[in-house]
């Protein structure tokens, strides 16, 4: 192996503010503002492959994962790397390079706005 | 008090059972299965037109609403009644014909169930 220094050159890779966008899908109807946003983050978590990795590092030890410990779902590694993309772009996941590998971490100030929009509100009047 | 018996004449429309399906997402990692059937409610609520309709029954006087009463998201009546069905299929809501309508209802155990997938778990360790 190497004894290369990792050099902390890189800023983490911030994504943009993840802001909780809805109340609870029972208080009212949702704007069509409201849903295209949120719709966003259920498509994000609408599909097998993409929820298993995500709850893969969900569940990982502290919190995070690199590719290399959640690679156990049965599917290519550039199919991996993809699915991390998309949840990344639905603000689901953060990443950050550290050395040869990116960690991934679960954002969860949006796991709370998405169970908060599944919160059931007192009865509509 | 009174001993009287509760007769059980009207069996309500029982969608399939729809059983919680999986534990926190940040539990552990979902196996294959339980990927499969939350995604499948997730991937329901991942289109906003869906979404609105969703939301506008849900928040629906009574907790039930017609498509009568929810067809103002701008798409076509048939369109409605696509994504209604959808949303039938995932189970997320159940519906009874009334007379000349049909109306919608969320299945609170689901949305609970969803909910329960987004709280988050302790650490792992």
């Amino acid at each position: 192996m190497s004894n290369t220094k990792v050099l902390p050159l890189l800023e983490p890779e911030v994504s943009e503010a993840v802001a909780p966008c809805c109340p609870p899908l029972t208080e009212r109807p949702f704007t069509a503002e409201e849903a295209e946003t949120a719709a966003g983050m259920f498509k994000a978590l609408g599909d097998p492959v993409r929820l298993r990795l995500f709850s893969a590092v969900a569940s990982h030890e502290g919190g995070e994962a690199c590719v290399c410990d959640i690679s156990d779902v049965g599917v290519s590694q550039p199919t991996v790397s993809h699915h991390l993309k998309k949840l990344k772009e639905a603000g689901l996941l953060t990443s950050e390079r550290r050395g040869t590998w990116v960690y991934y971490r679960v954002e969860p100030s949006v796991l709370a706005a998405m169970g908060k929009l599944l919160t059931i509100a007192p009865a509509a009047a």
